[in-house]
Formats: C-alpha cells, sequence, structure tokens
C-alpha cells in the first residue's frame, strides 16, 4: 500500500503505521510490494532512507531497481527497454513509459487547480502520482529549477554591495569592496554549483526536466539562471574588471530573447498557457530579465539593444502589472506558501528604474516613476506582515532576497542622486533589511539543508500522472454501486514482512 | 408588519395602507409592535415622521428607544448591555447585537449583487434588512459618505475660477477674483459642516461607519474629505495667502497614503475585495487623490514628494483604467442610477496634466497626453446624453461637478499655453458647462434637502443584515410543504390603532 | 428543401443531391419551390449560376424575384410593400421584413459564438440564415466591407517605397520614386472602385451594410476606408505635391474621431458590446487610425491636432494590448482561418514610433520604445510559422500586408536614424519580406478572384436571423414527442422536375 489514496480507509491507516514503524526501524531496507490494481501490475519499490543520507542517496537511489524513476531517465529507460525487448518481455513497461512520456499534455500541468502548496508543489488529495509517494526519490530528481533562487538572491546582494561602497552619498558608511568581493565568489560557486546539478538532472532525468518546463509556475525559473549570470556580470568587482566586452551581452541576451519569444507567444496564442489563466506573480522572472540585461548593456556602453530590451520589458511589465492586479476569477486565489513571491512584484520596477537611469543618461522622471512604484509597492508588501506569514519554509522564500535587494539597490542609486539625510536614512534601512533577509533566508536554508534535511523534498509537482483524476461524485456513487471496491484493496497484501 | 417582504401579499397591502394613513395622520406618534418570527423575537419601532422634520429629528431619535438603532451606536449599545446585564434579562438582545456586529464579514458586503442603485444603496427584493424600513432612521444613520461628494463639487469649482481669475488667456473675461474667494469660503464652510456631521456620525454610530468602509463603493469616498482638504489649499485665494508651509502637504499626504495602501493591498491580495470583482468607476477617487496631492506638491515647490504620488497615481490609474474599460463579465452593469460615476474617468488625466504640468515645469508632451485624453474622454461621455437620463437625482449626481470642474481648469491651464481662438472658446465652454453644472447639481440638492427632504433616505446599504437572503426557488418549495408559513405572519398583530 | 438543416435528414440529402446535379445540369435557370414552414409562408428561388459569373450576374440577380434579397434592399422593399399595399395582400411580406430589419438586435450579433471562420463568417451548424444558401447571391450582398483590407495594404505599400527612395540610408539600394508613383496610382484607382462598389451596397442594400457595422469584427473595418485615405494622402508622390494643405487633415479626422467616439463609448458602457465580449485583433484597426492621423498631421506640421489623436491613441492601445494579451475567458479562441489578423499587433506600434518621431521632432527614446516593441511583436509572430498555415485564402489575409509594410516603413526611417551595416541589412530585410508578402497576397487574391472565382462567397455573417437557433436538446425532445415533425418536412414538396 504505497499510495493510501487509493486505498480504503482502514487499511490504509494500518499501513501507514507499518510505514512510520519501518521508517524508523529498518534503514536501507527494501520492500518489495506486488499488487494488483484495477487489472494493471504495479511494482512499488519501498525503500526507506536514514536521515541526513540525503546528498548522498544518489548513487545508492541509480542502484536500485525502482522502474518508476527509469521513466524519468534520459538513457536507462531507452536502454532497458532495448534489454528487455531482447529479452522478450517488453509489453507491460514500455506500455506504461509511453503513458508517462508521451501523453502527458501541456493541458494537464496548466490545470494549475491540482497543483497546490509552495510554487504549485503540493498536489490536491484526489491527484494520484506516477513515483512512489513515500520513499525520498533520487536526489536529482528532487532538485528542482527553483534553486537558481538562491543564486538569484546572492548575486544580486554582491551587487548591492558593490553600490553601497562606490556611491558618494554612502561613504559615510565606510563600506569595503570586499564585501562586493567575497559575495561575487561566493554566488559565482554557487551558480556553478547549481548549474552543474541542474545539468546532471537534465542529462539523467530529461523528462523530469521537461516537465518543469511545462509547469506554469516553474517556467518561469527557467529565467533564473540567465538573470544569475546577467547580475555577476553586472557585480562584478573592480578589482577583476572594470569593463566586460560588449560581445558577452549578445551572448548572454540571446537565450534570453528566445525564451520570451516562446514565454510570451504562449500567453497570446491562447489555449490552455493563455495569460488569463497562468498569469502568476513568478511571471515577473519572464520580465525582469529584460530590465537587467538592458541595464547590463546600458552599463557596458550600448545604445540600441538595452533599449531593444527595455521596450519589451515595459510593454510586458504593463500587460503583467495590470493582469496580477486584476486578480482575475480564472486566476485562483495563490496558497498561503506561495506568498514570497509577491514580492517580486518589487523587482522589476527597480531595475526597470536602474536601467532607464543608464539609458537616459540621468535619474529623471522616467527613472524616478519606476523607482517610487517600486518603492510604494515595497511598502504596501510590507505592511501587510500577516500575508507573510505562517507558513513553513521553502525554496520559495528566497523570492523574499532578490526583490529586496533590488529596491535597495535602486534607493542608494536614487540617494546618489537626491543627497540628504532622508535618502540617506531610506538607504541604509532598505541595505540592512534586504541583509538581514538574505541572511535570515540563508540561515533557514542551511539549517533546512544540512540539519533538518527537508530542503528538497520529493518534487510531487513535476509526478502528477497524465491522467485526470476520478471525479468524487463518481467515485462515490461507485463505491456504493460497486461493494467489491473495497475487497480488491483489501486483497493488496498488507505490509507483513516489512 | 414593518417588513412587507416577510409578510404574505394580502397581510402586507392592508398594512402597508394603514402604514400610508398612519404617516398622514398621526405625526410625531410612535407604534409599539411586537412580532414573533421563526423563534427570534424582535421589537420594531414605527415611527412616523413629519415633512421637514428631517434636520430635526435627531434628538427625537435618539429618545426614541428602538433598540435596533442602538446596534450601531457606539456607546449606548455597550452601556444599555451592562445595563440590562444587572437587570438580569441580557441573552437574546446581546446575542442579536453580536450577530450584528461580529458576523457580518466583508464577503457578505463585496457580494455587491445584492446592492442595486445610486451608489449601489437599493437592496435587491429579497434582502433583508436589520433596520426597520418603514420609518426614517435617524439623521446621523441616513448621512452617508458620499456627502462629501458636495465639497469636491464646490471646492474644486473654486479652483476653477481662481484659475480663471488668473490665467492671461482668459483676462478678456475679467473674471474677478472674488467669485474664488466667495466659493472657497462657501466650500470651507461645507466640509467643515459635512465633517462635523460625519464626526458625530462616526461618534455615536460607529458601527455604520464601519460598514461604509467596509462597502465597495463607499469606500472609495473616504478619499473625499482629503482630496476636500487638497483642493482648499490648493484654492485658497491669493488675498489670503500666495503660499503654504510645506510641513502642511505632508500632514495632509499622509493619511492618503495609509488609506491607498489598505485599499489597493485589498485589490492585489485577492479574496472578495479582489480588483477584477469590486472595480467601478468610484474607485478613481482612490487614484485622483495622488494628482491632486502631486499638483499641491509640486505648486508648493516639492519635487520628490509630488513625483512619488505622481508615480504610484499613474501606476493604479493605468490598472484601473484598463480594468474598467474590459468591463470583466465579474463585474455587474452598474444600476443606470450610478451612471454619473462615470464621469469620475474625465478628471484623472484633467488632474495628472496638471500635476505634470507642475512637476516638469512646462505644459510638455506628457501633460498633453493626459489632457487630451481627459478631453476625449469628457467627449465620448457628453455624446452619449441616454446613458445620463431618466434617473432620479441622488447625491451621485455630485459625481458630473468635480470632473466637469477639473476638464474646464486643465482647458484653461491648457489655453494660457497654447494661445488662440480656438482654445479660449473651449475654455470658456467648458467653464460654462462646469458652472451650470455645479448650479444645477446645487438647486437640485437644496430642492431635495429642503423642499422635498428626500436628499437623505433610509441608507439600507448599509443595514443589510449578515445572513444570505433565502433561495427564491427554496422559499417556493417551502411555501408550498409548509402550509403553516402564513399562519405565522397573519399571527402578526395587525396595526390596529397605528 | 433549400434550408437542408431545417429537412428531415432522408428528405435533406435527397433534395441535396438534386440541387447538386441541378447545379451541373441546369445553368441560369430558375426554380421555384414552395413550402409551407409551421404555417409561415415562405418563398424560395433556387437559382444555379454559371462559374465565371460571378461579377456579371448583378443585373440578372436584381431582375429576379427573389424576394428574401428585397429583405436587404434599400428602396425596393418599401416600394415593393406599397405597391403590395395597393394591390391588398401587404400583411406577410411585411411581417417578415419587419422580423429581419427591426428585430435583428445588436445582442444576436454579438452573440460571436455562433459564428466562425475568417472574420467570424462561418455559420455554426444550427444558425439558421435569412437568405438561400444553396445559390450565389447578388455581387454587391457578397462584397464586404473588409475588402478595404487590399486598399490598406497598397497604400501603406507605396509609403514604404517612398520611404526607401526617400531615406539616405537606403540610397545604396537605389530605388526609384517611381515604384512610389505606381503603386500610389494602384492604390488611388483600388480605393475609388472598392468605394464605388460599397457606395452601391449602401444604396442598393443598406439592411446588409447596417449588419456590418453591428459585427463585432466588421465594424473595426469601417476604419478602413478612412485610413486608407490617410496613407493615400501620407505616399503622395513628390512629385504630385509636397505639401498637403492643413484643412485637409480636418475633414480626414472628423470622421475617424467620430467613429471612435461611438466604438469606444460601446466597449465601456457595457452590455453585449463591452470590450471583454468583443476584443479581437481587428479591433487594432480602430487604434491605428489615431497614430496615422497623427503621422499625417504632425507631417502637416500641425502641433495640437496630431498629439491628441496621438493621447487618444495611446490610451486605448493600452487597454487593447493588456485585453488582447490576456486572452479573458469571455474571448473565444479565435479560429484558425482568422490568424492573419493578429498580425495587426504589428502595425500599431511601428505606425506609433513614426508619429512620435514627427511629433517629438527626434526618433527618441519614445519612438524607440514604440519601434522596439513593434519589431519584438514581429519577430515573435514570424516564429510561430504553425499559427499561419494550414488554411484557406480568404481576405483577411490582407491583415498580413499592412502591418508587415509598417514595421519595415519603421525599421527604414529607424536604419536613418542609427546608420549602420545591421539596420540597413534589417531594413532590406523586412522590407523584401514586406513585398514579398503583398505581391503573394495579391496574386492570391488575384486567383481567387479571376481564376477560381471564389473570392467573395456568399456573406453569411450578415444573414443570421434575428431568432435564437433552437436547442439541440429540446429539439430532440420535441423530434420523439411529436412524430408529426417528420411528417411537415415531408410534406413540403420534393424538387421533383428541379
Amino acid at each position: 500500500m504505497n499510495n493510501p489514496r487509493s486505498a480504503s480507509p482502514s487499511v490504509s491507516l494500518a499501513t501507514s503505521d507499518l510505514l512510520d514503524k519501518q521508517r524508523q526501524s529498518s534503514h536501507g531496507e527494501f520492500t518489495r510490494l506486488e499488487k494488483r490494481m484495477g487489472g494493471r501490475r504495479m511494482t512499488f519499490h519501498s525503500k526507506s532512507m536514514p536521515r541526513g543520507s540525503m546528498f548522498l542517496d544518489k548513487e545508492a537511489s541509480r542502484n536500485s531497481h525502482d522502474k518508476r524513476f527509469d521513466l524519468f531517465r534520459t538513457m536507462s529507460g531507452k536502454l532497458e527497454r532495448q534489454i528487455s525487448n531482447l529479452r522478450g518481455k517488453p509489453i507491460e513497461r514500455s506500455l506504461h513509459e509511453e503513458e508517462i512520456t508521451e501523453s502527458l499534455t501541456a493541458d494537464r500541468f496548466f490545470d494549475a487547480l491540482h497543483l497546490q502548496g509552495p510554487e504549485l508543489e503540493t498536489l490536491k488529495e484526489k491527484e494520484e502520482i506516477v513515483l512512489p509517494d513515500d520513499k525520498t526519490w533520487p536526489f536529482l530528481l528532487r532538485f528542482p529549477i527553483t534553486s537558481y533562487g538562491m543564486c538569484l538572491g546572492v548575486s544580486s546582494h554582491a551587487i548591492m554591495w558593490k553600490t553601497l561602497a562606490t556611491t558618494d552619498a554612502e561613504k559615510f558608511l565606510h563600506v569595503t569592496q570586499v564585501v562586493n568581493h567575497v559575495l561575487w565568489w561566493i554566488s559565482l560557486v554557487l551558480l556553478i554549483a547549481v548549474s552543474i546539478t541542474y545539468l546532471f538532472k537534465t542529462i539523467f532525468f530529461f523528462e523530469a526536466v521537461r516537465r518543469e518546463f511545462m509547469h506554469p509556475i516553474r517556467v518561469n525559473f527557467f529565467f533564473a539562471p540567465l538573470i544569475s549570470v546577467l547580475f555577476l556580470a553586472l557585480g562584478i568587482p573592480h578589482s577583476i574588471t572594470s569593463s566586460l566586452p560588449s560581445i558577452l551581452w549578445y551572448f548572454l541576451m540571446a537565450p534570453v530573447l528566445f525564451l520570451e519569444m516562446k514565454i510570451y507567444g504562449q500567453w497570446m496564442s491562447g489555449g490552455q498557457r493563455r495569460l488569463s489563466k497562468v498569469a502568476n506573480p513568478t511571471n515577473h522572472l519572464s520580465i525582469v530579465g529584460n530590465f537587467v540585461g538592458a541595464l547590463l548593456g546600458a552599463s557596458m556602453g550600448l545604445k540600441e539593444g538595452p533599449m531593444f530590451f527595455f521596450s519589451i520589458g515595459l510593454a510586458y511589465y504593463m500587460v503583467l502589472f495590470v493582469t496580477l492586479y486584476q486578480r482575475l476569477p480564472t486566476n485562483e486565489t495563490l496558497p498561503k506558501e506561495l506568498h514570497p513571491v509577491f514580492f517580486l512584484f518589487v523587482a522589476a520596477p527597480a531595475v526597470a528604474s536602474m536601467a532607464w537611469t543608464k539609458i537616459s543618461a540621468s535619474f529623471d522622471l522616467g527613472s524616478r516613476l519606476a523607482y517610487f512604484a517600486s518603492l510604494f509597492l515595497c511598502f504596501s508588501l510590507v505592511v501587510r506582515i500577516n500575508f507573510f506569514r505562517g507558513f513553513k519554509f521553502s525554496l520559495a522564500w528566497w523570492a523574499y532576497t532578490f526583490p529586496m535587494t533590488a529596491v535597495a539597490t535602486a534607493t542608494i542609486k536614487y540617494s546618489g542622486e537626491v543627497t540628504g539625510v532622508a535618502t540617506q536614512i531610506l538607504s541604509v534601512l532598505l541595505s540592512g533589511a534586504a541583509t538581514l533577509t538574505v541572511i535570515g533566508v540563508l540561515v533557514m536554508t542551511v539549517v533546512h539543508a544540512f540539519v533538518k534535511c527537508d530542503l528538497f523534498p520529493n518534487d510531487v509537482a513535476i509526478a502528477i500522472s497524465a491522467e485526470q483524476p476520478k471525479q468524487k461524485k463518481w467515485f462515490k456513487q461507485l463505491k456504493v454501486l460497486d461493494p467489491e471496491d473495497n475487497q480488491i484493496d483489501v486483497e493488496a497484501p498488507p505490509l507483513l514482512n516489512a
């Protein structure tokens, strides 16, 4: 009984009890269950894992013979199928696999009602998943694209400290460039580490990456690695180089442009990915890249390219801002755990303000327009403190750091333009808040990663089955009509020797 | 039988006849009815009131012992309850009171479908109210926040005449500054009078004020007193002072900022107050304050503060303009009586144009952009004359005055920039139209206040009960099933001695 | 049995067979059918027409005595009715006619769900039409307002070649002004030809024109003749005149202004024509006129007027851009055949860029903002090639030409500002693409007009009946309950001697 949802309550209670005991007593053991359900033979592997083995279980998992993980594997699935074909019993597995890789349409994913929790990763009660829910999956399968949120937070923070150190109005703080230096190297290492890990995921579990790309929230985080690199280029310490070659900018912005064409095109061309359906604050990530790119390009002395991206950013930011503020009835009320992403509202105008300042070569009324909008959004979110309390930590919390840092950096730039005690105080306050936010979230992340070992829970969002879950009403009626329904579940062998 | 809706038709007809007779014959008399309805004991007081006593009945009402009005009272309710507690029979009343003050959720209010008429103040047929419908309520309970619409109209008009008198291009009209002077004093007195009255309402009937603040239309009028003060500061005659201290501006704008954070935050954070649900033209009042504040601040010589509010105004005006123009399916078609508020469309860009002129220190392309948009909106509303005919007068008509005045003032400023016969003619035409509108609405108001005495009808919008009204279908079915339903109503004592 | 939908299946199959035979064998013959249906006497004329007679059948049709066409005729209907009145049997016809001309409410039309295909001109299966579906209608009835799309395409192309010939940066192409000259005369002749034809339609079939004006897609094409004239004024060869009198501009813009007040007013005032219901890419035609007018006015040296229209254009473009990008759930997914109109997205910002350049007298950041937005939209549409394949040719394809030409012209202007090889290559590429598009669509149009003779199919979109089609469920139930239903149809005389 791996999936308690499909079991009759009494049995599932019993089995989950057993499972708990099993988890506590028999670390490292493998339990094989075989069950017939609805005529389809499924092989479930229940592997309980010692706490702390999270980062070490990669090899172990890949050595295990849970065929379901193969469904997400790039090579092994095909290899094994070919081997099975040679052996002569290929039918059932390949059927199942095809179902996983082929028939999961985008519609099924964007049917976002079936996803809840931070980044829509908790499943609705009646949703079935294709991977085992009761054991820890291979690390790569649990490593989401949202991990790049950490890179965004730290690398933008490096820029803030660079700005603090180089702005005349903040000279009284005597900030050393060393902070920028240290943060920059940390963010570089972090970006490389995350990228290598995700590269491995792409190589070994391409299906999982494909599913993340089709996910209405996750797809926006595919901009995160690109933006992180832009941030690294912006925050590069003066001691390393003070001018990057402009050809670099074109190389960095090309993938941003292509990804935007893909995403914005989906918004317009209707269907299940139409904007009125998928709009959510993480869409800001798909906008903010334009402004960051414009800022970097203008900082490098380019003229037309940055303005090109600024135009795109402005046009689509307008669309997104209005759409998100309307809270269309087709957009579900976001689950409480997703509230941190609301802070992304602040990021786009803050970066836009800095970009426009570089493009127009002065902190003019246009820059102020964007900056003040960002400031007001920041205030109006901060005062709604209840909105940001009472839910457990997840990687989504990194969404607090990057916007806070962005508005703080914009404020420092503003204080460089409009000198005075008030702007200096505001700069210090916001920089302090941003730093505290980064430190706080960083500590939480470390605690959850290495102490609690629950930073990367099973990523159920990417494991939904392609089939629509049964309707409840229909289900109940059936239950009444079909008294044998219980018998089938009871027939499944209880965890006698677990 | 106070509430004819719950009565059987024959009985209600009889009682309403009696009520009419009672109204004509027994002025000042009190009628006490007691009725058992569904097991809940309710005490109804039917007090008929002489025509013309509207402004004088305050004391009389407060002396009356209609307990239901106490539900809206700030102090007396608690006091009386404490006294009742001492006397020993507190249960039923306090239960009822708690139901009124506690369980009326915002959702219930924003379920705007249950409200119709000017400012959503007419109830749907099946809606029940907690205050007696057949008698005139205490004046304070009938005095809505929308009364500040008068202040907006007159005080903005004072600014228009000040502009007319001081613009060189309009010198040929020989307008004296006396008109501005007179209007300014009138608007000052009016604002003080309305404010004192509303202050009394806040003190004595806080529950009623609380309910107005939760009302999707009314809440926007809470900006009206703030904007009126800003108008007074803008329209202050040169003979009194030509420069106000800039500290005043910060004091005036602080409450605007806080109120905006509250309202805009509600729009975004979803739930029943999400923008796609509550959007209506009166929302412009929550935007226009930003532009008026920016205009005042820039007139005082401030730089950053006005730009801050201009930014906020522009960002949210964009959201509101698009949302209102879309006429989302979730927004109900406005009732005909609410059509005057459509003129608020004109106000925001007109004021924004003037504010931008002050901020950028020239009537530049940005100012023209806003001004021409305002002018076009004005034209396109004026030509839809059928849209603004065929409904009876109410305080909502004051919504005509302030936008007309705003666009006229902006036109005068424009004619000062682009001199010529065409712009002068346009200025005179629009100023004339604005003046006629103000005079017309003023006369209507005076007539309805002092002659017809129906300016302040019972404010049923704030008296809806916290419970959802029964579904009609269910009701009908019940009626068939439960033949005793009629008997209950008949049992209620007819108005024998009314 | 002209309308097979109302017939019982067996009979309709038989009759349609007969109809096919009839089409092949008896060209030019008239068949008169009389049928009693539901007590209402209808006279159907089945006239089969030889291929190729499309442009010649005008007189023939008008000589025919198909009374139903009279319903759309301006004079003859009334005349005939008066004659009938004199003769003494006026009742039935006038009743039917009144039903056609009076009771067809706008709601019925905007119930767009009942229309499919290019420009919503294919009817849903169960929709009934008031004109004979099986024969070719009089040419004027089949000549839609969308024919002006050709004028837009060719006249804008004349401007592009004028710009190519006069821009210094494109001197290396050695483009002669002759191309502009030739194209301008072609577009003038085309505009006159289309206008005269449509004028005849207005005179002879006013009801058909009225119905086009009430159609949610078609109404936007009423801007097309106005914009075409503006294009002619913009593209006028230097050899004819280099400066037009500015009074001309006012004459040209007045009807644009009035039409806009009408259309935008409908968007706002709710009901069936609210924007959230009717929004579709052809709405861009109602916006783009503002920018074209602003461009022409500013080119003539006017200041305020062009800025007025630019403001209107910008305000409503913002509303439209956001609305169209949201793809609200109330907007149906557009049928594949209507996809070319998506290219209209590109046109407005391209023209706005040129207009702003003229107004601000420099290709400044504002111009770049609009131009780059247009360029990105163009790219993002071009890459979605699958979106624009697999549907048959119709006049809607002209929607490709005008936006492509607009973005090409804007690019040429841009290359004049930002000189360089990259911009020159882009100019040549886009101009080439625009030219190829125009030539391609032109050839297709000529082929379909003169070879295939199906350029102007029966315009069923304007011939829907005022009544809602019967509900299917109800229909089926009725069929079961009323066994005589078939008999009525069978009673109708089969096409024995057709």
